[in-house]
């Protein structure tokens, strides 16, 4: 009688430990492209400084183009560029985004981003550091979140770009789809 | 009398398998802000390059500011710094800072920086790349370390700048503060 | 009798508790250097682009020398590279690697890169971002891996150069060993 009270609690024990192993398997790193931990969708205006509209553009260009073919190569941007909830410039920003960009391919436009996101409201506190290509022929493209501070201390993701608007050489919009899958 | 036994047994595996998951979880990725796995300060130097002191200077601007503003907006220095375990330049340097810093800001000094730390010493061999905003305005700010290599093997964690001092256009020293949380 | 079986089911548990731990552990992250979980080897070659050579060049500088001392420090090159399988340059290129170095050293050549390798193929789809100093006087030397995406989502690991040949100022080749220690 006793003996067979042991083999179900034997059984039981078993399946407690699989159990517990896929729960912690589950738990240690959930990284599932589909289940970010955190998400929040942007978007970034920037104006281009042409030399007479000092008083709206947050970026300029700190280099000339290389003459590497006909798509801007070499032309690098320092911008500290707005974000806000949607599309509208006027709109109260949530963030700003902080780094730079340049183009560089000689065939086609395609761009290089390095930069922070910084915000700094009651909501959020804190910055999160992207860098990745932008492979402007593509309808959406994903850069990497590498890092973050604050609310977003040491947080890791993607950044999802999609054009949003290219008005004229001085103004563009792209809607950041920022998932982040390490929350801490 | 052996079923009094088991259901003890029971009761014990139960709060062990319990146990074993905190401890589990606890270790598995131990990221407490105020507990990092490394921690070290240095003073970073900034001798930059005026067109005369080329036997002190270990950093150089490359671009012209953009015009924007009146905070160097756009001004991109490329730097080759000692750090140093103290804040006093001569002191034997720990190590190396290469990397690049530009400002990015029209309304105020505002810098963002990506850079490497390298150690060649008896006591650390290897890297630590570092990037982030420099919102040169606070007391504190924290930029991301992305990753490592050598005795930093694929560490992260957060790099705080506080400024030392600075004593003309020639020369600045930051604290920079260096939280690991991820060690291997 | 009971009690005896018991007593051995104690000690059988415990020690599948114990070897759990050690799996669990063993299995949440797993990161020796020896054994990436991904690898592979690319030849990266960079022509630069001499003001006649637009048909062949893939990178042009953007940003002259800045004069502190000899080595080229503070020449920008922006590039699209293609990386070969082998070192052959006109092999089918196996990815692009688009991005920037910059030379950063007063009395050694030295060089900073970030940039990302842009997989397009039918084997690979993705891209992988590293940043990290190129002591080009050291045989070897490692950068860091600091993200992915598509077919390398969110991974990390080390990517180390060699230089494999300096035929002129145009051209050189690099050995890019990529080793992801964390894959999704």
């Amino acid at each position: 009688m006793a003996c067979v009270v042991n083999k179900h609690i034997v059984i039981i024990f078993f399946l407690l430990i699989i159990l517990h192993s896929f729960y912690i398997i589950a738990h240690s790193k959930e990284l599932d492209e589909k289940k970010p931990c955190k998400r929040f969708v942007l978007y970034y205006h920037n104006i281009l400084f042409n030399g007479t509209n000092v008083a709206n553009a947050t970026s300029a260009s700190i280099t000339n183009t290389s003459k590497l073919g006909n798509f801007g190569h070499g032309m690098l941007v320092v911008f500290d560029d707005p974000l806000t909830k949607d599309n509208h410039l006027l709109s109260p920003p949530l963030a700003r985004a902080q780094g730079f960009y340049f183009y560089d391919m000689k065939t086609e436009a395609n761009a290089w981003f390095a930069y922070t996101l910084i915000f700094n409201s009651t909501e959020h506190k804190g910055t999160i550091n992207i860098m990745g290509a932008d492979m402007m022929g593509e309808t959406t493209r994903d850069l990497s979140v590498v890092g973050g501070t604050g609310d977003f201390f040491m947080t890791r993701g993607i950044a999802t770009f999609r054009t949003d608007v290219v008005q004229s050489f001085d103004y563009f919009r792209l809607e950041m789809d920022i998932k982040l899958y390490e929350c801490y």
